[in-house]
């Protein structure tokens, strides 16, 4: 949707260097670019590629203003300017209003008319979906889930009964929210199943990455906050608790009952165990493993970096056998 | 579905400490409970919580009873009493008999008459499926597939051929049994792909999470042991062998042709290389890698607790350091 | 598909030592192979088993030909010889040309006529499906998708709009494939998400795992090279470009950005951080953590291998104990 760099200008508060009436079309990186592109920069990694770019205009600082060979959209923080004027030049398809007639709907399921219902969902009964919501292709909703206005589950979302979704969230293919939770009770004969009782509540302006899996709560519910955003593969137990704002990236698992604070960033592959209590702003860096509580902010670590595996290998063993030495030193 | 404390203890072999008549007709936690809820004290943290409860009864052990303000279930193991008095109090739905209209079911598959099979859900050809037995919405059972009896596949669950699942089984939606394998030759080409030609047969009352993946067997079957209970997004590899009554909590990797014994525990994240033997009652701590055969019983562990970033890296710098000084030393 | 020894041993330029006309049907190990079945010995650890082995035929190497006791197929490779004659035993079922009656197809894609569409299936507008590739039941192709000719898409795959697949490619079921990436620009009310506008272009020969995720690119395209093979729960985050014939094990995470070069190969659980560059023929072993470059060719690590538990808390104490006294030593 092309648009004039003089109307962005205005709508979202930016300086202008050059000619308002220069129009962009799409983005693309610096290095990329071309005629009726945007561009940004914001990591000075990047910096040397802008001489040299060809897009119609660039997103930048007032520091880097002075060196941009094309129009500039002056921003104090260009990287979010950049993704507010994406959102406009790159829109999401419009919800198709209706019900796909290979659908299947629970007679009793209130859909708001505008919203987008597509092949081959299911939606059973006493579910609710709001205004403009868009259930995607081969979507599961069962009984009585509720999902708010402007949420799109964009395709194979399943959702289990007790599971409200609020608005504007974004669920990618093949995410598993508030299915049954991990319970079993040990016992002589192996293990109990533990009726998992609990729901799931999922705030406004959440984004649910590509098949993680979200539990309901065993008793009471899963609550995660507004502005939550999970990559993909990412595990949540039963009865966890995440806080306002909080992100979570790819592949991380955290164990049922632990509460995480707001504001919160957990790098990949990091594991959080049960029952634990992360503070606000605590920062968790990629394959940390989390076994204590953490009271917030700060960051924390345990991950090893790569080595050389010979390297890898003496170091292991000098562990060990230093271990070995002090304890017959002590 | 309520019931009275006198029936619950006469059908557990449960002590009453209390009136027989007094109804419970739901689960709650100590601390959020009111009335016609029943909770539990297992866990000696939540103890303080008892005086205050408003639950209607609580189940818990012999020591604990004289304290409780409510009626009182005494219980050896407080924890799996409760979980089957729950099972009581929030049943299962019963299987609605009989196949969904928008359910496509090759004509030659055997479908028991008490069985559901929902919405959308696709049954190839030679499929059986046991008596009230549960197929979900969107499940696909692929050529020859077994189902046992009162198995519950909750939705969107894919079967590949070759795959037999035992009775009372649970597998949480997204889950894929039977995929083929990581079977690749290399060659001076690249690799060559080894078609999979072994089955994956699990056996009864296993449970498997959402979004898990079993691979089937290369030339001989992979097999999953009664009593089993894998969480989500689990990964189990082609020819793994996993004995009863094993516990597998989320994110854990199994790579294919180990062997795992009977009543392991496997902590959440664990990974375990290929080709090895895990002997019986082994317990895997969280984020452990095992890289050898460990023989049973005992509890083995590799995670590095999370630290302060700045503590961490001096400490990732201080063993590479002491290791290159030792080595020198010597 | 039964073969006599003699055919395979010219379609493949085998030495044949033994009976040109006896007959093998199947493949099956050494250990529990009977009449009709092919074996083979590549791996050392069970030469023992070829004295007693039942197999009609093996293949293996010309040093262990002397000790065959049936008849032999002797290759410089017996693995990826055995691979290619398992594919002739057990050949992939042919494509059943046509769209299932319960599939939704757009009026405007384009199906080559030898094209397997199944129950259930959604494809889009404007998507094309090159001759004899199988799009399996559930499985949901979104607008101008294309996959070429002889790929198979198992069941319930799903891909995203910007998605281009090569020939001959696998991807097992449950795999997303050009999700949006997790790209969010931080501001004062939280994250702004930033539409995801790249493509996702998949190569030939590739396979790809169960449930496992590859995000489609931020702008530019994530990239796929021929021959990769990619296991279960794998996540490959946007704008990666993986070389060819890479080779990623079970449930590996990849962050956004990072260039991985050809014939690596990565084991299962490693994370490798975003915007790094591994060169060619690096090898990273299970549970490494790459959070910088690495130029090939090598073999990197950093997985600690597990120990008894309290062995191991009594390593974990003596490094931090060892770094605080060397700090204060120096």
């Amino acid at each position: 949707m092309a648009t004039s760099l003089g109307e962005l200008a205005v709508r979202f508060g930016l300086e202008l260097v050059g000619d308002p009436d220069c129009r962009v079309e799409r983005v693309a990186t610096l290095a990329h670019a071309g005629p009726g592109a945007l561009s940004f920069l914001a990591n000075p990694k990047y910096r040397a590629q802008l001489a040299g770019t060809r897009a119609s205009a660039v997103v930048l600082t007032k520091a880097d203003a002075g060196r941009c060979p094309v129009p500039a959209l002056v921003a104090g923080n260009p990287y979010s300017a950049f993704a507010r004027i994406a959102q406009v030049l790159h829109p999401a398809a419009a919800p198709v209003a209706g019900v796909h007639a290979s659908a299947v709907v629970a007679p009793d399921a209130v859909l708001d008319a505008t919203a987008e219902v597509g092949a081959g969902a299911v939606i059973e009964s006493g579910v609710e979906v709001g205004p403009a919501a868009v259930i995607g292709p081969g979507c599961v909703l069962m009984r009585g889930v509720k999902v708010g206005a402007a949420t799109r589950l964009l395709a194979r979302v399943t959702v289990y009964s007790g599971t409200v979704i609020g608005q504007r969230c974004m669920m990618q293919a093949g995410a598993v929210l508030g299915a049954d939770g991990f319970g079993f009770a040990p016992d002589q004969d192996g293990y109990v199943r533990i009726p998992q009782v609990g729901g799931l509540r999922i705030g406004d302006d959440v984004d649910i990455g590509a098949n993680t899996t979200i539990d309901r709560g065993a008793i009471e519910d899963t609550v995660i906050g507004d502005g939550v955003k999970i990559d993909n593969l990412v595990q949540v137990g039963h009865n966890v608790r995440i806080g306002e704002h909080t992100v979570i990236a790819g592949c991380v698992g955290i164990s049922g009952s632990t509460t995480i604070g707001r504001r919160c960033m957990i790098g990949g592959k990091a594991g959080i165990a049960g029952h634990l209590e992360i503070g606000d702003d605590v920062a968790i860096s990629g394959l940390t493993m989390v076994s204590r509580s953490l009271s917030g902010p700060g960051m924390y670590s345990s991950g090893w970096p790569a080595q050389p595996a010979r390297e890898w290998r003496r170091q292991v063993a000098g562990l060990r056998r230093s271990t070995n030495r002090k304890d017959s030193d002590e």
